[in-house]
């Protein structure tokens, strides 16, 4: 079940804006220090590069993926998860707004 | 000084998405029940109505607006403010990213 909110965060209040604002998202630090953001992508198909390893949680609506290396996209949904690796891409398409929590590390 | 940062908040995990993607914001609550929201409005003119009184709060970027029933803009700028009444309406126009604290009641 995905969060609708997270708790005890401290959130970044400058937004990261990303390809001319197609993905919007916001950062935010646990009290344990643990890093996310809470972002959207608006309907596009792009391709991010990864630092550290990601996990991509859907909190509403949905996206397709695909790692790269892959030919085959992948659905994400609501409450689903996909992993990606540390100085790696993936591409994503999204039809409607996509809602995720970024998992860092 | 703006806040680079709210601390001890939660964070709304999904966005919320105004003309098109061209105004995310996140909704913020404090440990009070203070509600805010977090948010950029990227390039474009916009007309926003209000239903609680709102105080928007520059962090980065800058913006220029109207009141309802003004006729001259005004420019905000990074740690500058405006508010508007309840139930009222204000235009909004932006040439680069705006990024703000939008702060209700």
């Amino acid at each position: 079940m995905t969060s609708a909110k997270i708790d005890g965060a401290s959130i970044a209040t400058q937004a990261n804006v990303y390809f001319d604002g197609k993905c919007v998202s916001h950062s935010v630090t646990l009290a344990d220090g643990t890093k996310k953001s809470v972002g959207v992508i608006l309907p596009s198909q792009l391709t991010f590069n990864t630092g550290a390893p990601e996990i991509m949680e859907c909190v509403a609506g949905s996206c397709e993926y695909k790692l790269a290396g892959e030919s085959q996209w992948h659905t994400s949904g609501p409450g689903e998860k996909f992993s990606i690796g540390a100085n790696t891409s993936f591409d994503i398409r999204v039809a409607q707004a996509y809602h995720y929590i970024c998992h860092f590390g």
